[in-house]
């Protein structure tokens, strides 16, 4: 495999620019033109023949139009001789349209998995998939990384002693357990219950809160109702601190704001997986960069070195 | 096969309305969800098993999201063991994108016929592609229509016996010579002479235009500058009268507005293969409805009767 | 299409010729011949031409051996002109393997999803799959029914004022809820701890089993050491009885035999989607078949009627 | 990707050697038989293992002969373990093939496309395709070159100061420009209407040709009709001079001598896309080679170096 | 599956229109056009719209223009919406390239049974390949018939009492003892030993010939060279006569007018699944038609009844 | 293609191992696991990424368990980001399965290689295939070896000058021919003849073995009935020693010892592509290793040298 080149769509440039500054190699141009017919067309302004070329899109807001300039990247890389092509989507939203669970609707987690092989793409690079089937919906290679060290490395700032990680329900506990190994605490869970079609509650938190440094742990959040909730069985019980974590902060529907007006939340953790409007930054907020984490992927992919002995979900509690 | 069924995206409701009511079946209802995530879901409200569906959804603004719910709404067919799956689909305007004429771009309208065959599309129904070679760029039968015989009717209501049929550039020469033929008229053609890039002038008008009844004919308006364009030309030779009309009236970027304060431009004529917004209809606008023929189109697709017995291009001048 | 033919591959006859039983139409030969060097060949002793075929296969012990007939009986169906082929598994056991937990591992819940459709498989019927995002690894439609409605009839023979559904762990949550509104009883919930990569244990029972009647309700019964772990849990709350209940009784390594010496257990009932060796049944078993419900659905199926409609899963609380 | 090995087809040997001259590598040798039963068997005579293997054929006269060869000659190599397997294809007849104007008519230039890729080739390096949409038939990488530099280099021996380019029609316009503005000529183009379904003429010419030193520029020259027609229309105005000029020089039916006959044609220009019989060439023909351009192409996609840096086509006026 | 229609392409007309006429269906009319630059162009002249489309087309000399016109009338077919393409071909040349026995050699057997898929045959009604194994070739069914019956039928005209089925080779020899099987006759078989890799003889006969009435059976007769060499060994024995037999007589290069020649055969007798030029017939040619039996066929497959059950072949002696 | 990775199923772990000895590369451990519902996981426990894999698995019995645990591995090295994944099969049981001898019967050969390609085999390593058509049957490259040299060293040490190598049928005739002419032997022959569907007979022995050593020799001996049988008529002609060879040494149902009874065979001779079980052995045994063979074979692809040249099968005799 010849060098390497990498290009980005137009939702989240900043990444890949840090992506990059990370790898030592330019960020190659990419020109998006918007036709008058409201049609895309992509232009990959470096040379990508034989080359292995990485294209950094997550699947964010406004989700059809950078889901569409993906596939006319991968198309575009595909004409241009490029030797291999590797889908960086650190946010694969459609990953929560994983099951039918009502007649004859969409699953559109298989079916975009699919477009992206249909567009070119010759494997893909991912991030904290929503369920760990979803791995399974891909006809290509999928390197699945997750952000726990960084979510670890920043929390190892604090006296982690009396902490409890505690996952707003069971889907997340595996990963709430493994996150706890990492920075030597205890774990706990909300336990959902499902009332009705439209309303789910969390009726329960399973483990130890009651004075305790809680770190509330999802993978992502999205309009954080879960997480809202799952605060308030927590007060119930009396801990001494809480922080939130997750992977990807989507942060819809003023979420942010939402969350940051708890006044007993002293910190909203998330990574750079989804750009967060400069806007809607809050002071509690913080930003953790997975850029390197990707950055060292990409570097392992081209050089054909083990992907899975850096970023192996620890196991076990 | 058994029984139609017939389903629209949010494209373009009012015509799939109109296409039902000419078939004399019931439009069968579509839900489109957006998640908190903005991700879409679609769900086929009526059983879809062994029917021969029919999704009618042209590619319109906002033309990513359309695309997007069509795909869905193929998946959700598929998944729901539909026997057929015709994509209707009157305005399909990836088809611009039809050649590389620049190194590394995205070939949009090869890339997005085979987005519908990847998402379980059996074959297409569509109107005035662009250029007729992009039929060639769907790996599943096509079915390509043309409003020729809809504005013929239109126009056989004025006195025809000095009329000469325009089309602004040689490309559309053949359809407009074609048209020319139906209501009994002469045929005249603009030459595009290409000065630089981004610009492209009409330097000529070959064939008879002086004191005739002009009607000036393309597939599509979009921006609507290469018809002022040829305005201006034609006001030099005097013609008698002046009428605009198209199959796809896109009118983008005011367009519509644009041409119809050429004083001189008696009427504007297109078809509903795209929406024209309510607040843009101004008192010159004719819209004709193709819905009659793209019934009977699918009405004969259903049956197995032949279409191009309706529809095939009349050739020759 | 043309008339249905049914056959049964070795893995589960008792049930396919019940399901024809059922459907009124006779169960057509399938000849399995094993050759010196082992290998298996198949012939389908009944026309297929056009025909609407349904191979019943459950993938159960020796499933390698079912699996690979199964494929050879679709590729003869295949061969033989089958207007259409359905692959009827009650019991997909490959649906467990359906994440990367350690890298480099083969994922099989996917790769014979592929097999099957590799093989000829057009379509499949597939019961009560061990999470619901396995649907999204085949490519071909999925109808997947569940057995609530048969476990419930079963149950509604006892007074159930005071019963409580108890799920071993929170992934089979849902299902429980579902089943505990089809019969009017409160749901509960063991909450699976992960101490360690070779053991897990029960920490907790959500829910409220004091001095009630409990129906413990799995998908599956495998070595049964998770259900008797939530024996034990409950236990210490006191319920009134214990009954156990689950689709697919695989009862693998004396599992029927450990249950069935618990005192305090009153019954185990499964379905018929595996086959429980004669030789294998205690008093305390009850199997319920769901012969009707596949014979529905492949009548269904064959004449284009909606099976959401009779299968769909329950919801809400 | 290791070493290159070429080997050519039946069609067009000469070229091939040339080629290979140019890149400084062997000719490999090809066997190709014929069987009694008049079937083709095609051996590569060179190791093809991991090699990046080139296969010269124009799909030349006779063409269904041609085009089996080299399919079975891709077939051949993907069987030896090629480790890439480029056609080049200097012409690709089945081009033409480009749209369907009858109903239920074949499209040969897609059908071809798809069968290339059937028969195993992973990429294609075609020259001046009739029409460029041609291009997106293809799903696997094009490489469309073009021979106006080789054209060009040609006409600069003369003096072309007062030199007007014209195509026989608008389609071909923008490639005449594009050879004009290289030559620092001016551009003109006859317009072709058509009357009947059987005969098109040429009614005008657009643009100044009184008195100039007209080039006369198509992609392929056949039959020569339409050149012929064009000289009349020419001689109308008074050129001072005609040479005649194309990519693709066909010259079926003797339209070789047919155009070597007119008194004020001093020139005819074409390359060896195609081969031209020894017994049909004439004083006034000028055969261009484009070898030393498919070889600088071929050593480029070797090499992974861009080839649209060096071809693509030149554009505005 | 609505209307049957068939069309014929241009290796075989006679063929077709025999076939139709046992059908009793119109033979619809089949356009192929040849361009000036060599290509061709096939139009289906009846709607195939949803249509059980058969296409006859033996793959007989010029084998390349017919096989490349037989994928062009898939191509067609597929194009005008088919239900179902199958391609009837009576004689399919390329099954003799059915093993790699050099290296780097094209396996023509295997590329255009993939070539027919890729052009959009459904399915293949073949008739005797050259070895069984040729049928794993396609990945569509396959019928496949023999002439045995047709043969028979023709020599039990004459006193078979002493009748002895002689197979050139021990390759054929499964065929000729089903042949015997069904006269009530006895069998034989030449042994072919190779001494060299350019000449192969036979070098015994196995099997009681003295004093017999020998029928030499072959399923095809190219250049007749096997066929006379085996004569030359019978003769050593004494036959009391000697007629050839043979499916497909394909008679290259004088094999005809040589065979005939010889005094002590009294008649060669072939099917029509290869057209015999007119003026090629001797007085000892007699040719069996096919034709009833491909139209039974045609009916069977279009009805979806069993074809094994007609045309299964013979086993056992 | 970077560095060589080979793995070995569990069929015989004593030839991979002897093959890497060869090779000077480690093999990689494989880990199979058997869930509790005997569905089969693998794990690939060296870095695949980028690697040129090995899979080393001859399909032996259980022929069921080692195809799927064979399919499991393709998954898991595809999964893995393996370069390359070849699959070498010393021993492809399933190509017996070549041809459908009866209606509706599976084509287990064509079947097979399909699914190993569904399960992302890129390419096949074999050797002496059943029928050399079997190698069509595969979509991706085959190399194709044989054992002749192997065997021929065995014999060389034994006086050869009054040998005759005997195939049991004409069908491997072809093989023992180019057998003898290695070994400078005569060759001969067994004609077998079929008198009822289950039951087959040697008539004849074409060729001189009267007073001659006698080397039997076929592709594979499974039950051993038709060497025995051919032992039978051998004797008629009073060979002076006889000694049989064959490549796959299946030995089922007793076959070996049944064999070894046979007072004058004073040899069996076979290669390891099949393990022989430890017990079985008999005096009379002699296994001949193929693992330098396929070692050479497994280099030649890793590092793109000519494999032909090396296992080219000898022609002539």
């Amino acid at each position: 495999m010849r060098d390497i080149a990498v290009f980005s769509g137009s939702a989240h440039p900043d990444l890949a620019h840090e992506v990059c500054a990370h790898l030592g190699v330019p960020l190659s141009p990419t020109r998006v033109s918007r036709f008058a017919n409201d049609c895309l067309e992509v232009q990959l302004q470096d040379n990508c023949r034989e080359r292995d070329v990485f294209l950094i899109q997550p699947l964010v807001r406004p989700v059809q139009e950078h889901l569409v300039e993906l596939l006319l990247m991968c198309d575009a890389a595909r004409g241009a001789s490029a030797g291999r092509i590797t889908v960086v989507m650190p946010h694969y939203s459609y990953a929560r349209s994983d099951k039918k669970d009502a007649p004859r609707i969409s699953l559109g987690g298989r079916l975009v998995a699919d477009l992206m092989v249909a567009a070119g793409a010759s494997r893909v690079l991912a991030m904290t998939l929503h369920a760990p089937q979803v791995h399974g919906f891909f006809s290509v290679p999928v390197d699945h990384l997750h952000a726990l060290h960084e979510l670890a490395a920043h929390f190892r700032q604090y006296d982690l002693t009396r902490t409890t990680v505690v996952s707003p329900d069971l889907g997340n506990a595996k990963e709430a357990a493994a996150f706890a190994r990492l920075i030597g605490a205890q774990v706990a869970a909300g336990a959902k219950q499902r009332f009705a079609d439209d309303r789910v509650s969390i009726s329960a938190v399973i483990g130890d809160v009651a004075g305790r440094d809680v770190i509330v742990l999802d993978d992502e959040i999205a309009k954080g109702s879960t997480v809202l909730e799952l605060l308030e069985r927590l007060r119930e019980s009396g801990p001494r601190s809480i922080r939130v974590a997750c992977t990807h902060g989507l942060f819809a529907g003023g979420a942010l704001k939402r969350l940051g007006e708890q006044p007993d939340v002293l910190e909203i953790v998330c990574t750079n997986t989804v750009p967060v409007p400069e806007d809607e930054h809050t002071d509690k907020l913080r930003v953790l960069s997975i850029a390197p984490a990707l950055a060292e992927a990409v570097r392992r992919i081209h050089n054909g070195e083990s992907v899975s002995a850096l970023f192996e979900e620890p196991r076990g509690a």
